[in-house]
């Protein structure tokens, strides 16, 4: 892979702003590599972003069009196929996230064969992995878990990544999902790759590196969740982390999409993740625990981290919100 | 998919015995289904079946001919593409277990369409799955687990549904890998689906059902093994079993292709396989372990049974050796 930087953010006609939640997450992280948005008629969604053409975004010196919006079906409509063909005439990438594959649609796949653009699929893993080894390999590692999926595990490996930059370590994230590989340009969607190989793509995402090296892999999931644990499980193994960062949202009454199904306890969740964690580094273990506070007011969130923190006995911040200092002093 | 039986087995060139391991798995479980064998100049494998040509095959009222037989890497040579041909020119279907698809090989997809035969690639599950709900609905499943790969989980399953035939109960065979689909002509090779569907697709794979139906859900893996565990997650998920029941190996060294890694304890291997199973079926237990004795002998093997039994204070059989009675009785 590796995605071109900067970028132009194409929104389409998303219906609103939560339909630009990729667009807006890699704004969030990376503002200085998305130079521009672009807006079909009808887009209800504003990063608040310059609105460009693709001929003033090229001038701009815009390397990639990233498709960065959801819609029902993970389709590219009819509608997004003219600008997106006009971007890789004059000279661009283009990367999605959506399930169908830019290379699938014949006018798209045919203007990359003719004009040499390059078409990043990140939802569809084009290599071949090897399955997991299960050995321990040179340099650190640190990995995102969750009492839930979509509960800050992207947002929290991201602070932590910040945060050792920070302090001039060495330190790479290593991105798992969709908006993380746009931020970094690389990475694995490991939700999409075939069963067998789970953990063996994680393997290939943080290679052999220097021992004061810091991979900070972006988690998916939860072990809890009957849907995603399967991911979760082959992450954690792949992972091989000396450090796990145990990430929760206090607010939320049930796991994502299963009404019937609580969110599990604390302590129960830092169990089982360092219990299968260990099974390849016997050191693995939570180091601290960040809890997603948006919906608290300031003095809400306080409260809640102290009390999360008196029940666990570990380093509770909110590492988007008050920094991940504390998660990286723990290591 | 539904297979339809009987079969012709396609040994091709198998260089020895054990490459048609998948063949002797179906003959073993099915010999009524299996009228003949195919094998080309140079077979080293020998079913004791009767060596049939296409059109004998034809005659003697077979439906599929199954390549029943693994080499290296997974492809299907020049030298098979002839016979397979033929076998959809004389109107019959053909199975594979391979890595490489019968419908991905230019003349044999061509033959399929030119005579209406069918090609079933049953590594590539091309069904869509949703992603798993969690919930228990009705009808009783069992799941076989294990402390390691290859240890048994099929051989313990049909053994399983075997005795509860003979009991006259309500039961199914729930096919995951593709010796076990051969044998019931469906399921789903559930290492090869998308990650983010293993669980609902088990959940597919054993749908509502009589309250005194069972499903015997064939394992995969172990949640002990670094390289395959989150498969073995997902499936205990998306089985929402009722009762598992856990296999093993006694003369194993160290876990499959995995020479640094240690078997698990067999009480931990109990603990961790109901805590997970109780995610989605609070009432999940192991009721018994089945211990693959192939390499002991018979008194070996007797006291080896006890000492389970002893160690984990639950009914312990080799059920494939000596029945799975203890194991059906325990329900």
């Amino acid at each position: 892979m590796s995605i071109k930087q900067p970028y132009l953010m194409f929104l389409g006609d998303a219906p609103d702003q939560l339909a630009a939640k990729v667009a807006s997450g890699v704004q969030m992280w990376r503002p200085d590599v998305c130079l521009g948005q672009y807006r079909l008629p009808g887009c209800q969604a504003d990063l608040g972003l310059p609105d460009m053409t693709i001929a003033e975004a090229k001038a701009a010196g815009v390397e990639t069009v990233v498709v960065g919006v959801a819609n029902r079906g993970g389709v590219i409509p009819d509608s997004w196929r003219k600008s997106l063909v006009e971007a890789i005439e004059a000279g661009l990438d283009v990367a999605s996230g959506l399930h169908t594959r830019l290379a699938d649609i014949p006018e798209i796949a045919q203007a990359a064969a003719d004009h040499g653009g390059a078409l990043f699929d990140v939802r569809h893993p084009t290599r071949a992995f090897e399955v997991g080894h299960g050995e321990r390999t040179p340099g650190k590692r640190l990995l995102t878990v969750g009492t839930d999926c979509s509960i800050g595990k992207m947002f929290t490996s991201l602070a932590i990544e910040k945060e050792m930059r920070a302090r001039a370590m060495k330190v790479d994230f290593r991105a798992t999902g969709q908006t993380g590989i746009f931020i970094v340009g690389d990475g694995v969607s490991v939700d999409a790759v075939v069963a067998d190989f789970i953990s063996g793509a994680t393997e290939w995402l943080c290679p052999p590196n220097e021992p004061d090296h810091w991979d900070v892999i972006e988690g998916q999931g939860s072990l809890f969740h009957a849907s995603f644990a399967g991911v979760s499980l082959g992450l954690l193994h792949g992972a091989r982390a000396d450090a796990l960062v145990l990430c929760h949202e206090p607010t939320r009454t049930h796991m994502r999409g299963l009404p019937n199904h609580a969110l599990p306890d604390l302590k129960a969740a830092i169990a089982l993740n360092e219990q299968c964690g260990r099974l390849t580094n016997p050191d693995c273990r939570v180091v601290g625990v960040s809890v997603n506070t948006a919906a608290l007011a300031e003095d809400q969130a306080r409260a809640c981290l102290d009390a999360v923190a008196a029940e666990t006995g570990l380093p509770t911040v909110d590492a988007y919100r008050f920094g991940a200092g504390p998660l990286v002093d723990a290591l």
